[in-house]
């Protein structure tokens, strides 16, 4: 976890039954994901094969969109409604899985997509760690 | 739907399976929940009896940054992951529904909190009625 | 002014030295622009001749991101920074003009662009307008 | 510099006269100023004495916003308008030096605040430095 993630979740106590470990982790994925996302839409703008990328450019606009919410909203632990918490989390599996795969597949010849396939799949999980013990039922 | 938003989805055909007119009626709601859900809760701030609006503060400010990406990434439409979008769309309506409830308690007494309830339900309306055309099962 | 963000400002009454009147049409400029510009580049990715429209793309994504982050600090409107707000609404002035160049270079054979470049030019107006009377000195 | 950061940038040669290492050091201290002031902001909102942190609680809003844009502009590195970028990081660093000023006043007593202002200066600083390299006249 990021030194400052941990002091502010530190010093912000209300969290029954959410793990602080856990928590962080996906709070520092969403944010680092957002961030290569966003870099790798630009990247892929500059590709000389431009057509193939399109969907990728997409998916990673969607994927940095949704990660930077959804940091944002888990990182607000003061009495959080957790069924829309829960339902945002599920979300950005979702996309995180899209938006990784897409990037996989142009990831052995384009390096920028190599890495932002690996911040998703690592914002993937982290997010699904943290719904596998998130409060209430599914 | 906002003559910006129409002449912007006119001129981007690629939307097999999705109404425009539900669309846009979605784009824009959630662009005038995000914005009315900021507003709130920086007025929530300057209420004399503060301590009764911490909920509502923190749901606001979790509804403007849901709707704020939900609006952007509906928005998207050439060649979405159906499935992602899917998911974003039901954490909208979940998210719009309990800060529109949180608002609609205030709202008798506080006028800023009914204007934005009132935006919160427009906004899971709109959000539910693109949801139930969806392309693709549930 | 969309009505919702009247009633918003009208039940937030703290705003000593701002016009009403130019702070709604500011907020409300930037939410359709940020809009705007978000679906022009996810429709600039869909032209044929997309090498062309790469650095519409580019300033697309920037105006989208400095127009929402300027409508909603311009929209909390208790105790505000004044110098902090001045200086985003005039990075706002600056992106909103340069992208409206890019995109109306494109305005007469594309749609979408001719619709964009047209929201940056609304909005760098009203940013200007609430500039000009913006309390403090530049 | 993260390095996913590091590994993005590595792959997007285009950045005529902006140095690396200044740039990745501003995104990352720009993300986690971000997450940082959305963390303190909901922190201050459960504390006791919370008609005390207003202005802190408004001030971390427009910072994480301001800084979450600013962030995100500068790591587009694909033929950027350079003077908007530039006024952006001004921006930026105005609204860190605001939000940082008012988080110090209560980090003697509030161990989230500490932290936020920490983050703030150093985004404050990051900013400061990419700044002065910046191409092209102020």
């Amino acid at each position: 976890m990021h030194p400052t993630t941990q002091r502010l979740l530190q010093s912000t106590p209300n969290r029954p039954g959410i793990d602080t470990g856990l928590l962080g982790d996906c709070i520092d994925a969403c944010g680092i994901c957002a961030a290569a996302c966003a870099a790798c839409a630009d990247a892929c703008l500059g590709e000389a094969d431009l057509a193939a990328m399109r969907r990728c450019v997409r998916l990673n606009l969607d994927c940095a969109d949704v990660c930077a919410a959804t940091g944002v909203v888990a990182s607000r632990t003061l009495d959080p409604d957790l069924p829309s918490v829960r339902a945002l989390l599920e979300a950005c599996v979702r996309i995180c899985a899209a938006c990784g795969a897409e990037c996989a597949r142009h990831g052995a010849k384009v390096a920028h997509c190599a890495a932002c396939a690996e911040a998703c799949r690592t914002c993937e999980q982290a997010c699904r760690k943290l719904l596998a013990g998130w409060p209430g039922s599914a």
